[in-house]
Parts: structure tokens; sequence; C-alpha cells
């Protein structure tokens, strides 16, 4: 799932660079658009991991989010998104942004569905799939519905690479 | 070039379908974009061609947007773009609407630059790149800056499909 | 019908010039009051035809939309559409756009309705309603409705003035 | 000056009616442009007067707003605005409200420029020009700077209509 | 209740500072929420008093909206807002405006709903509580549904500070 | 520092709830403002931490952002937003949201500036003070700039409440 932009003035800030939240009201718009498609249901936000904003992105700049599905639990999935931003004229590009958002899948009223699993299939979707559940350990126990101590999975992140 | 969206109350007429003018809006952005990455410089929109909307596109639907250079004169760039609406939990997906639009690449002070040429590829391609002289002539007599009579490519449009 | 605007950095591209898609966005709007007031019904944008954007217009300018309804046909409406651009303290006026919108009048539930005949007066008027059949063929032919060979008014758009 | 507006979702409070805040939005717009063409310069908001919202206008209704120059003071214009709302498929009219709006003419870093005169034709032309120095009165002790018993065409008020 | 703002380009008129319609949109949810809270109810604007725009707020200032009910009547309340702007690099601050606004309250289908008193404690509160009878006598005058000779506690106006 | 909003249809998804996206941008310019107030400085998002949405906010509601800055870095501040939404005439309210978002201080030009240290009060203050060195490990090692095993503070996490 591709979402690109052009930055306009309408989406900067006092810099004439995108302003975060203008960033994730899109990311937002993105993630649930890969929920969508992969539930086969309409999809709500539920949590949004940590985020990183490192390099200002300029006025006119073409922006492409990708968004994808990385695993599915009962109701919710996990959808790894990626910024890419452009100055074209310029002949820069660089990522600028990649987050975690949880997409919840619910019927008209609201109410969760089950979701299909996904499959991994690269590498890299593996290792996005892996990470998955020490993400959703992490979720959890900021939610304050798991304790640290028993984040097996997440455990592990002191001794590997998230 | 791929555009996502997902309609929210924002983007909808009091039929809560997607309104005509957002949707142009949109498209006027993802030619844009296609215009600048074909080109390598910034670009203005200097004619839009007959859309039509032949059928409504309901909230919550996922609408995409293709864009992509078809041909290249001196400093414009004939851009095609085709939409499609999927309503995802209702099962239905439809090409939308299709459009071509004109950009001219400027520099910063908004002075039209060279374009490279854009090398058609596949038998769709080929057909878009052969159409755009066409059309080409067709907006240069809506623009009143060509006689009829001259537009030697575009009689032909009445012995064959455009 | 008239809609004036006035050019905030709201409207505006990375040149602080109007967007083209902003512009549209104010057509179609501007063309769906026309509709409504000529048919007394609600009414959806069914067509645009080819706009052309030939000067850019400044932050700070004011963008004057005339829309009137030219031709009516069974449920449908021709709304022709002029946009003036005026930059006042420079004192520089001209005719920045004009262009041919197709509405539907339509009922609550979306289902077409007839609209009465628009009768025109001026000889600019009569000029448009006369034209207008030429141009619903040209739409029809772009939509794949009508074979080129069968436009027999439009075929005259090669011996004269469109 | 006119200003036409079709109630979008955008528009509208929690009950699907125009919003307020929105009308006020598009009347300061109104006025500007009234301004400007009167004084030929930028000109910036400088006042409202009461503003009575009497009875709501509903999605898909028709706004006009109806803005001209009263009377010009040494570089201030106090500008008349008329609202109608027209439910046109009910086929329902009525003036929404009314409003004095202030604006001063500035030249491009803001500095106030003087204005040429307001010359009233018609009756309700002169009306307005006439009640323009007491409703300057008005503003003048609302904003601090002049006191009550020095407004004497403002006290005529107890005796005549506004 | 308060209602703070950063100003971006969004937000901004030509001269890169905030819009008055802007402000106005602002002010008109900040009111609409001291009503909600004071009434325990939805609310819908009925009427604005005089608003002065002495001096430019800039891109990149905080703008604070403090909002509260001066009086409630039967089922309408008097709301006071003033509105403090800083920049805040520049170590500059000014109350910028301040603004009555007149809500009602009413149920789900827009009904006018009774409003519990506004008991005024500090000398300030008694002071705009006070005031509300004299503004309300002038907004009725201002909606032609009170002679001003009727105006017992307006007519006080030209005796005492507002 | 406090931000609050009425629900409009203008920030609902389809489900007429409070768009995430949406309540993410309102919380960037809370937390921006808190970051100006607390350095006198411009500032912008360099990360955001982990959101979790859990419970539908309606179409009227009032949402209120309480942001605070806990704890200056050398040019980095950590805000901690609290989001509480409210049915006012359903006599509801609840704490929807909290989340942490860092704030760097620049100049004109955007390069970093030393920020003053925040001095906690209360005791909610300290906790927080105390926990966002162990959120700022996390966001290091979310970054790639810090290994897990060197993010002394943050092992606690595993034994104690974040």
């Amino acid at each position: 799932m591709v979402k690109s932009e052009m930055l306009m003035p309408n989406d900067t800030n006092m810099f004439n660079n995108l302003m975060g939240g203008k960033l994730m009201y899109w990311m937002d718009i993105a993630a649930g658009i890969a929920a969508q498609k992969h539930s086969g249901e309409l999809a709500v936000t539920a949590a949004v991991d940590n985020i990183s904003f490192n390099q200002p992105i300029e006025l006119s700049s073409v922006v492409t989010l990708k968004a994808q599905v990385t695993r599915a639990f009962k109701t919710s999935m996990e959808v790894y998104i990626e910024v890419t931003a452009e100055d074209i004229p310029k002949k820069t590009k660089f990522v600028s942004n990649s987050a975690f958002f949880t997409f919840v899948a619910v019927d008209k009223s609201g109410r969760p569905l089950p979701v299909p699993q996904a499959i991994p299939e690269t590498d890299r979707e593996k290792e996005l799939y892996d990470g998955a559940l020490r993400r959703r350990q992490l979720r959890l126990i900021f939610g304050g519905r798991l304790k640290p101590n028993d984040a097996i999975e997440l455990k592990s992140i002191f001794d590997q690479k998230i």
C-alpha cells in the first residue's frame, strides 16, 4: 500500500518544513488502508509505537508512505510504515521515518472481528513478523496490561537488535 | 506513482459520497508528483482533459490514484491518471475515473525547463504515447492556439478509437 | 452564480500561487450551485471538460468564479464556468480559466431527475447553447459511449470555431 | 461582491448544520474582498460588529454572502454583509445573518493607507452610510477609545432605528 | 476553559499573520465548549458581539483562548472570551482580542433547553455578570426585537463604563 | 498548557468517532506549545512514544489535551500529554490517551538551542521526571543509537512500574 504526498504550504510548520502532526495524520490513513486490505474489514487505530523525526522535510518535497501488515493477532494487526522524503530538484532522498501502528478490524457497529494470519515471505518480512511479538509485549506493558517480568520475548531485547 | 486515500466525512458531499472537487484536488497532486519524478524538476498544472464521474464512491472506501507520464513534449508532459475505488468490506472494486493532466517543468522562478523524453515500453504505454499527440492537438484547439483544420492527427479521431 | 475567493497560504502551491487542484475544487462547488439553481434539485458532478491553466495566480489575489447552465439535456446540465483573477494593488485582472462541467440532478437517494430546459437569451448564451451539443458528443466519445463517426455535430468542429 | 458556498459535511457542526465559526470565516473573506475592491489595496480585519444566528442552515444548502463598503473613514472602511441561505429542493430561502465588519487598507508592510470615500446612491445605501457613524462610535466605545457621553450621533440610537 | 493554538501557515493571511476569520472560528469552538460545560448540554451559536482586532499576530505565535459563561438567561448563556497572543522567542505577550458570544443550550433535535444560573464570584465575574444585561439589550436592539427606549439598563451606558 | 477541542464532522472517521490521525495532529500542536513555553524558543518534533487508543470518542465530544515538559536534556525536552474525552450531555468523561513527545528547541534557522532544566515539584512530576531517563534510553535503542545492554536505567523496567 503506497500513499504519496507533495508538500504544500498547508502541510508545513513555521519553518516551511513538514509538520510532525500532519505526517502522523497521513501515517494513520496509510496504516488504516493497509489494515483494511489485509483484514477485508474496516479497521480502527489501536496503538502507535515510537516514531522518530530526524531530519526536516522541506516544502515541495515528495513524501512516500509505504504500509504493510507485519503480523496479525486475534482481532488486531501490526502495520509497519516507512516514510521516504525526496527533494526531486535537489536530487536528495532519504528514509525519514518508520513506525508501527496497531489496528483492530471492526464491523459496522465497531465490534472487533477476527483477522486472517499474515504469512511473512521475504527475510525482511520474517524479521518484522518475529519482532511483532516483542513490540506487542512492550505495548501491553505501556498500556499497563502486562507486567514487565512476564514479557518473556521482550526481555531478549537486551541481548539482540529490536 | 501511487496515492491512496481512505474516504473520511471531510472528503464527502451531502450524499456521503466522494465530492468531485476533492477527487480532482487529489488527482492534481498525484499528477504533479508523476511529473516531478519524470522531469526531475518541480512542475505546475497546465491543463486537465475530460474527466467523467460515473459512479459514486462511498464514505470509508479506499481510493487509489495511479499516475504516470505518457509522453513528454518540449517542456510539458502528459500524465495519465487512473482512479480505482474499493469498498473493502463489501468486496466491490471498480475503475472510477481516468484523466489526462498536462504539467510543465519549471525552475524555482517558474520558468519552463526542457524535459527528457518518455519511452513507452508496454503495449498500453505505446497506445497512450500515440494518443498523446491527438490529445495535445485537441488541447491546442480548445486553447484557441491551433485551427481544427491543421490538427492532422486529431482528424483521425473520426476513424479510430481515441 | 458568483463565488469569490481571496488567496490565502492555505490555497497555494510551493510557488505561492493558486494550486490547480484547489481551483478545480472551487469550480466544482460553483458549478454545483449553478446546477442546483437551474434544476431546483440537488446535483452531482458527472463530467469535467478540458481546463487550461495559462498564467499563475498569486497569493492575495481575488478570484471570481462565474457559473451558469448553458443547456439542459434529459437529467443532465452543462455548466459554463469562467474564472477571473485580480491582483488588486497591482491593478491587474485577467480571465484565467474557463471550463464546462456536467451535472446530473438527483433526488435524496441519488436517482436522476428530469431538469427544465435552459433558454438562451443573449448572443453569447446562444453560442454556448449551440456548442453544448458538440461538446456532449465529445464527452460521449471520450466515455466510449458514442462512435466518432456518429458525432454529426462534432464533425463540424473542423470547419468552425468551437 | 458575492461569495456563494454549498454546505458540505466539512462545514457543519454536530447537528449537520452550518457551524457558526465557519460562517464567520467566510464572512471575513467576503468582507476582505469588498474592502480590497473599494480601496484598491490589501486590507486587514479591524473589527466585527454584532452578528446574530437565528435559524440553522442545513447540510447541502446554498449560502450566498453579499458584501459592500458602506462608508470609508480615513484608512478604514465599514463593510456590510448579508447572508442568504437556500434549501433549493425544499424551496426555502431566508436572510440568515447580516453583519458589519471594519477593514483597514494597508500596504505590503502592513502600514495603513488612505481610502477613497464611498458615495451612497440608493436609499438603502444612504441609510447604511448614515448609520455607519453611529456604529463607529459604538465600536470606539467598546474599544475603550471614546467616552459614551462624547458619542453624539450614537445617543440618537435611543430615538431612532439603528 | 482554555484552548491553545500555535500559528501554522495554514492559519495565516497573505501577511503571514493570523487571519481574522480563523480566529473567529476558534473563538466559536472555545465559546461552544464553555457553554456545553456550563449547561451540561449541547449548545449552538446565537450571537456574537463586537470584536476588535488591534494588532497582528505573527506566524509561530502561541494563541490562548479563555472562555467562560458570564451569565445565563432562560435557555441562553453569554460567554466571555479573552485571546492572548505570545511570540515566545521574542518574549512579547498581549491580550489581542476579547469578545462576548451567546449560545443556546439545545437537545439532540435542536430544541432549546433551560440552563442553570451562573453565580459570579470574583469582582471581575460580578462586573461581567452585571454588564451582561446591558449587552443583551443591545443584542435585542440589533436584532430588531427591542426598542431602544425600552432598554432601561442599556441607557446607563452613557453614564458609565460598559 | 491546555488545548480543548469539540468534535466536528471534520475531525471524525467513518464511524463518526475522532480519527486517530487527527488526535495525533492536535497532540503535536499541544506538545509543541508546552515545549515553546518551557524553553522560551521555537521547538520541533523529534520523537513520539507509544500511544494507545482504547475507546472511541464520539462526534460532539469535548476533548481536552494537557501537555507539560517532564524533563529537559541538553537541547531536547520530553513532553507528557494527557487527553480527556467528555460526552457532556451523556455525563461521561474518561482519560482516553496519554503520550510522551520529544521536542528540540531550535533557533530561526533550525539549529538546536540549549534548554533550561525542568524542576519537578509534585510527586507525579517527580515520577514523570524519573521515568524520562528510561524512556529516553528506549528511544535511543529504537533509533539505533544505543545498545540495549548499555541502557542501565531501562533495564530496571523489568523490575518496576514504568
